[in-house]
């Protein structure tokens, strides 16, 4: 029986990858067969999956490369680090967050697009490049605003990039719909096709006419253009917020029967699960290496100065890096095993809301803190109070980004039928150990924190015990869950045939003897 | 009829996605019925998809790290560029290609690894993420041996990483082939998977023996050491053409009807097409984005700054950055354009061989110096020597990024049967156009090249105007390619009969009329 139910498990993620691929080849052979006079002429037509997974990258770059700035700022070893840290927080950081923030907005809206637009040809292969070129620019003039507040510059290149942007946009939608075939299958089967085309466009150009008006305003008054551009980027989530409280207040809204599930910015509006693995891979993988490029790029000695100050001794010189390469090799791991998490995560999940999406990007943000955090533990003297608060910022940054994974999870499980593979729901087989690789994380990071806050004086190798402890638990955890579990077991409810976990069951081969024997 | 071949194409690589995912699901869901003891217990066997695409962004990322301290190179205005240009070549550029091999030869032996294994389990992808560490780190050990070439210590780090990494590597093979359900179906039905699992394992300690070899000898004798590395770096090319070099003298030597086509280092090898495209994406997209990342860096004025040298005015300190950004825009369409002329290519490609990701590598590790030769252009006074050297350059990177591009097309139509859709094969409707595509970035180069030659005091516009027209190019390409036939066929056969390629059937609804009026 367990074995069957192994072939489920993966019958059931290829059947997974087939749906993916399904409607859309579906999609695109039906459509020739139902309008031959607007299939005429385009042999070129392609699938569209290796443009979104470029523009994936390309934006999971530009997400994070305002750490850059972040990471680059040198803090004077006689500076108090909460100083130094304050002054960090309150102008590169936001405009890291903020950046972030503005360039999965626009992920955001590429994402719906590419939901209606199922298939490409180059025309809009062209199109979609100059968009990426526009998004790539943005955190710049972002960046402008932040060091230049009160000069309008910044604001009007910002407004002039995002009124581009949904020109753009609208140039693809309206060639999209003139070539019906490149559309899904609902709205390619769709009578009321023009409908859907003024409701998209209608979507797409709000954010640019506002902007527009920002960028007048600025002329007026500045700060109130702030305002109103505030209200651009969070406008997806503002609405959201008014319909679910409009929903909670009146009641459901009784939806036409013809409205799609796109562009309505509701928190359950499907995203693309292939879309979101392939942006956070992006920035875990950027974020993973971002050390080392410091590292490659400063660390190699002068052979002048290793002569003259080191007496031509390599070593030496090196171990004055030797902090460094610390820091990467602990920011590596780090982030390689939340990916870990993350990807363990979503090979459970089947379908993925707008509001997973949301808790994806904070999770995100807060690991493109962490090389930063990590060369932060290293940059100050030993058992010093920077260093402790440094290590300590570390833990937080673990902490959060663990906990937004797992409030993914959690906020999946609230909706668990269409959004979780049955091993992982309620009382599934992999639930268990599937909370306790979300949940080690933050345990460990929370745990460290306290730990440091106590025995403040071996804050260092405290932190260093973590880092190397984390990747190995991580190999035995399901034998941890087991013995976890039985423990439990043994304590609560000595009768074994009431619980509903028994997640004891599959059975590794080489566990399952002592355990259970440890328990009965 | 038209509209039918149209189906066909979309058809076609619909059913080339799902024979893609189809022999890993087969042997996925067969494998368990046919091992049933092997399966017992491993319910969170995985696909490997995703791993390997986060692996791919790691190390396309890794690839292209070094070509940044060659990008940082600040080149002097009163130098010389020729001069400095060599001195970079010398180091720098040798550095930043010989990383790229090195990290491109890593990534062939994992490819190669996981064609073998198709499915993993937690332990596996931990295993992995350890690899990837490793490779991670050796372009920096490479950068020491570089600049530290007479110092054995590069040396024994790098030997160090790789002899880890083929330990790494040899208990991943080791763990898979315990738990044989992981294997791809061929092996995993063969009888003598006993000697499969002895081929592999010989194969992947090839390399780290002979690096131990040439750790003992740098003790000795540093120079011989370099030669085995090289040796050792290039193994799998020169037993290439060892083997091709015998198949000719003295005929197709005849396999063992068992061999796999895994671990031959023979040209025609496949080469995973989802991983050499993954990989393409990952450095186009670090490409794409180098510049933009430094601008957001560096170029913020500081607000002091402006106010002091600037008068307060925002817009003339930014005046100043004019070029920079110029060099960011050129060069993101560049990369941008040539990604899509590699997208359209390997849209049309079946199947990949070992030879073609060889060509594909080099017109990568072209790409990736594109930025530098951007910046480069603007970086002197106007109509200088230096700035005609620089965009000569430009031109010629470009020339290569391209023709190797256009190799690889050449050698998929060597073998065009096999590797190559029928659209695109010679004779096909596509095949005009896809040569048009990949051959308008190489001749413009070379065109801008001579003119710039001839023209040398109009070189900064010339190539400004190139930057511009070739976009607008590709647009209008096909139609372009039409025109083109169109005058061939006047002139050279009138009687449209006898031509064998009638690109102009398929019609394009616009341009039908027209060139059909011309024509006839």
């Amino acid at each position: 029986m367990s074995q069957d139910e192994d072939g489920d498990i993966i019958e059931h993620h290829v059947e997974e990858e087939m749906e993916k691929r399904g409607p859309r080849s579906q999609a695109a052979s039906s459509s020739y067969v139902e309008s031959p006079s607007a299939a005429e002429g385009h042999s070129s037509t392609q699938s569209s999956h290796r443009l979104l997974a470029y523009s994936d990258a390309l934006i999971s770059i530009i997400a994070t490369v305002m750490i850059l700035p972040v990471a680059h700022t040198k803090v004077e070893d006689n500076e108090d680090l909460r100083e130094s840290v304050q002054l960090l927080l309150t102008a590169k950081i936001a405009v890291y967050l903020m950046t972030f923030l503005i360039v999965t907005v626009a992920w955001g809206a590429h994402i719906r697009l590419f939901q209606i637009i199922v298939r490409i040809d180059d025309c809009l292969a062209l199109l979609n490049l100059a968009c990426m070129m526009l998004i790539t620019f943005l955190p710049y003039t972002f960046s402008l605003m932040a060091t230049f507040s009160d000069h309008i510059l910044g604001m009007l290149l910002f407004c002039g990039c995002v009124m581009l942007l949904g020109v753009i946009q609208s140039v693809i939608v309206l060639y999209a719909f003139s070539r019906p075939f490149l559309l899904n299958e609902q709205i390619q089967i769709s009578e009321n096709r023009n409908i859907y085309k003024h409701h998209i466009l209608k979507v797409i150009m709000r954010v640019p006419i506002m902007c527009f008006f920002a960028g007048i305003g600025s002329f007026v008054f500045l700060q109130l253009s702030y305002l109103l551009l505030a209200v651009v980027i969070f406008l997806p989530y503002i609405s959201q917020c008014l319909k679910w409280c409009r929903s909670k207040a009146i009641g459901p809204v009784a939806e036409s029967p013809d409205t799609m599930l796109f562009y309505t910015y509701l928190p359950n509006e499907p995203l693309s699960k292939d879309r979101v693995e392939a942006f956070s891979d992006g920035v875990y993988a950027i974020v993973a290496t971002l050390l080392i490029l410091d590292i490659c790029e400063d660390n190699v000695p002068d052979p002048a100065v290793v002569q003259k100050q080191f007496g031509g001794s390599l070593i030496a010189a090196l171990q004055s890096y030797g902090p460094e390469y610390l820091a990467y090799f602990g920011s590596f791991a780090t982030v390689g095993l939340l990916w870990f998490v993350h990807h363990s995560l979503f090979l459970h999940v089947v379908k993925t809301t707008r509001f997973m999406g949301l808790l994806n990007t904070f999770s995100l943000a807060f690991v493109g803190g962490l090389p930063l955090a990590y060369q932060l533990t290293h940059e100050f003297p030993r058992n010093s109070l920077n260093e402790l608060e440094a290590i300590q910022i570390s833990c937080v940054i673990i902490f959060f980004a663990g906990m937004f994974q797992l409030a993914i999870w959690v906020v999946a499980l609230y909706n668990e039928r269409e959004t979780l593979h049955p091993y992982v729901r309620y009382g599934g087989r992999e639930h268990v150990f599937m909370m306790a690789k979300l949940a080690l994380y933050p345990c460990v990071a929370l745990a460290t924190f306290f730990l440091t806050c106590i025995l403040s004086r071996f804050s260092a190798p405290i932190f260093h015990l973590m880092e190397i402890t984390v990747p190995f638990a991580f190999l035995v955890l399901r034998l941890l869950v087991r013995v976890g579990l039985a423990l439990l077991r043994l304590i609560f409810c000595p009768d074994r045939s009431n619980l509903r976990m028994v997640v004891d069951d599959e059975g590794d081969d080489e566990s399952r003897v002592p355990f259970n024997a440890l328990v009965t």
